[in-house]
């Protein structure tokens, strides 16, 4: 539909009231859209490649963290494919990477009594080593800030902070629930350091008991003494909890050789159909090529980058030319820096383009269930009219809310920011630890998400939004 | 809500067209129902016991086809674990099934010009064995009835039919897709064995290409020649295709020792919280406890069982005392015969209960993304004013449609019959097959399904229906 027809004017709050209705369309023009849509799940369904990229992203290349020889060699394969469908241009956008390394596997263990029992753990991203023979203290357990602020100075000082904050199982949406408890990952060697703690043990952020510890990010405070951090996994914070209820006075050991090496040359990798009416109005689809190195990156978000792939693939296979330009974009460093991201929007502000909208797929290739939408809130209602074109499809769950952290970069030029939201539930069983595998992904959902992307571009890409 | 009162006089037309619309009641009462439907989907989500049950059913147990040891071994199970919930009343109602056994592990080979190729395959539910020895013939392969018609007794009779309709991948819900081709399993060896046909190999129904063979209900026709029936994996299917498109001539083996007991004797499993105000009218939530050898059953039903299971715990554990019974059904028999389905509805039709209505989940533990519901339109109508509830737990896709195998048998008693639907995408990569098991289940996916199916068991069970 024409989006454009809906707001000619700025009074926007009686559109805002109608902005759920399908209207002022002429019937066969919906109906030829749907047929369209119809047509790309097909395509995607019958002939979708997203699958088998999926399978040498992870299996062939695995895990590539930014300034990897495997980030090296995923944007290169991506080029590649993608020179190969033929598209109007492709090319490697140039961005420096920070260039953390993991080093060793990581090793830990609870001394109680004369007695070892092993933790299974990894570092958190981005956290200093241990020293080489490990770092050993004893351990103060809290499940919050407040917690640790009462401990205060005097019992944290010396010791390993362990914050055993689980995620909470009764959001419905996990990402709401890592939400509330992702802070204490970020957060805690700073809000520990700071007491004058020498090791922070934080529990893995997944809803699944299990023996995988969860990696990402963690930040650091200049103005305060960096102490290594890693996670362990839920059944390991169980094991220390329990521990220390029985003694007080354990001691726990871990082994950590990660570094951070100097920024390294890395690249989004970027390919696009130009618009045959307005090519200079954009729709980006893309993911993040870089992923955490425990696993092989396959929901995260591997998942993602094939999905947009596939995207172009279709509207190519299918013959359509859309009047403005359809954008892959494969951003390098989301997991550790938000490099590419940021490199990306001030190449587009400085370029004189106009960023209509971008579509971020970054929550796993889970089934999807629908797009929410960040921007202006007569984009945000305009974009919500067309969302009965995805009932047949069970993807209409639709709603304000968050773009993307890559496409976000683009939030001061207007764009209307969309993410894709497949189902949650899965994702955080998943998510930056070692069965983050191409095994756990299923080729039907991947590909019903990469169509619903392919049919939502498109639309945006024919109509419009202004 | 009071359905009750949308439902006063016997003009029903207008009531459809505001079914979909929450509509007087007021606004307190909506809201306390929003408040205990929290409180449920809150009490299972944290301490939901449906996944330990799993998996002792699945892990412990198994595979339970009807008059196997194992399928008693669940009886047995289920029986005590509602014992010990100490719900109202726990009962055991005999019922007769049928009894087929797979016999020993069933093999399969294509002879092509000296050289073999294995096949894996599984017998049909059902068939009879072949000789000991194996049977040895010629292949006509087809993909549909047509081309079978078109082949006539002249080049089927004294050779294997190959059935090799695949799954059409593009279908939205992957049920549309198992109606649309599972016809071929259930009636091939009927019309190829009608041509003097020996034998008959089904495509497995799954849209994955794998290795896995998916068995499955077939059937005879007594005034035919019974001839063995097997399914081939999906991999097997195409290597057996292009096979016969290099060597016409070639010879397949195959080998199974199935055979048919006489009927045995089992059970249904019956348990239920007893209304308060109106004890006879009563809302079964239930599945099937019978499950196909081949893997432990745990999609295909267990998870149905524990989430009704779950539904009573919880209800009880809440401290509600619904106006009307609800009660938990374990059905003996789904898979091959409906045994226990049958048995009772007879027996509610005898004993003079309201069977007002009737949930069953039997499309395996995945995300519940809504209800489908059959029966009455006006009844339909009314029960789809409560979608709006759900909304929250995005299991709003609510519509007329199926109900369920077991509690089909109810319709002829008026009952509203309810299908709980979960997301289809992965179900039939494990149908039937070795790779339905435990570990494909996710723990809050099959929470989330028990948590529908008690918030709604317990709104028709306080409000009714009529």
């Amino acid at each position: 539909m024409h989006l454009n027809q809906f707001f000619p004017a700025k009074s926007y709050s009686f559109l805002i009231l109608i902005g759920f209705i399908l209207i002022g369309r002429p019937a066969h023009a919906q109906s030829q859209d749907s047929t369209r849509i119809r047509a790309m799940f097909d395509e995607i369904l019958r002939n979708g490649r997203c699958y088998s990229w999926l399978d040498y992203l992870a299996n062939t290349i695995g895990g590539r963290l930014s300034g990897s020889p495997e980030a090296a060699r995923a944007v290169d394969y991506v080029y590649v494919q993608m020179k190969q469908l033929s598209v109007d241009s492709v090319w490697k956008q140039e961005v420096m990477v920070p260039h953390w390394v993991r080093g060793g596997k990581e090793t830990a263990s609870i001394l109680s009594q004369g007695k070892k029992t092993d933790l299974r753990i990894c570092a958190l991203g981005g956290s200093v080593a241990t020293p080489a023979g490990g770092l050993s203290a004893g351990v103060v357990e809290v499940h919050d800030w407040d917690e640790l602020e009462k401990l205060g100075r005097e019992r944290v000082a010396g010791r390993i902070v362990f914050m055993n904050h689980p995620m909470k199982s009764e959001f419905i949406n996990t990402f709401d629930a890592y939400g509330e408890a992702g802070r204490y990952r970020w957060g805690t060697a700073m809000r520990a350091g700071k007491l004058g703690a020498v090791g922070v043990i934080v529990r893995s952020m997944t809803l699944s008991m299990d023996d995988y510890p969860h990696t990402g990010a963690m930040g650091y405070d200049d103005s305060i003494p960096k102490i290594p951090a890693c996670a362990v996994s839920t059944r390991g914070a169980e094991t220390l909890s329990k521990s220390l209820r029985m003694d007080a006075e354990l001691k726990v050991t871990f082994t950590q050789s990660c570094s951070t090496l100097p920024d390294a040359l890395s690249h989004n990798v970027i390919a696009e159909i130009r618009g045959s009416e307005l090519p200079d109005e954009v729709v980006v689809v893309g993911g993040h090529l870089d992923a955490w190195d425990t696993g092989d990156g396959a929901h995260d978000d591997g998942a993602g980058i094939v999905q947009s792939m596939e995207v172009l693939r279709a509207i190519k296979a299918l013959g359509i030319r859309p009047k403005r330009t359809i954008r892959f974009v494969a951003f390098m460093n989301e997991e550790n820096g938000g490099r590419g991201g940021k490199r990306y929007a001030e190449w587009v502000k400085s370029s004189g383009q106009r960023p209509l909208a971008a579509i971020e797929s970054d929550a796993g290739g889970f089934t999807p269930r629908g797009f929410s939408f960040k921007g202006d809130s007569a984009l945000v209602a305009g974009a919500l009219t067309m969302r009965d074109l995805f009932q047949p499809y069970l993807m209409n769950a639709w709603k304000p809310g968050y773009g993307g952290a890559d496409i976000n970069h683009l939030e001061d030029q207007g764009t209307l920011l969309i993410g894709l939201n497949p189902d949650s539930q899965r994702y955080f069983n998943h998510h930056h630890a070692e069965t983050d595998t191409f095994d756990q992904v299923n080729k039907r959902e991947l590909e019903l998400g990469a169509a619903g992307m392919c049919a939502l571009s498109w639309l945006l890409a024919e109509y419009g939004l202004r």
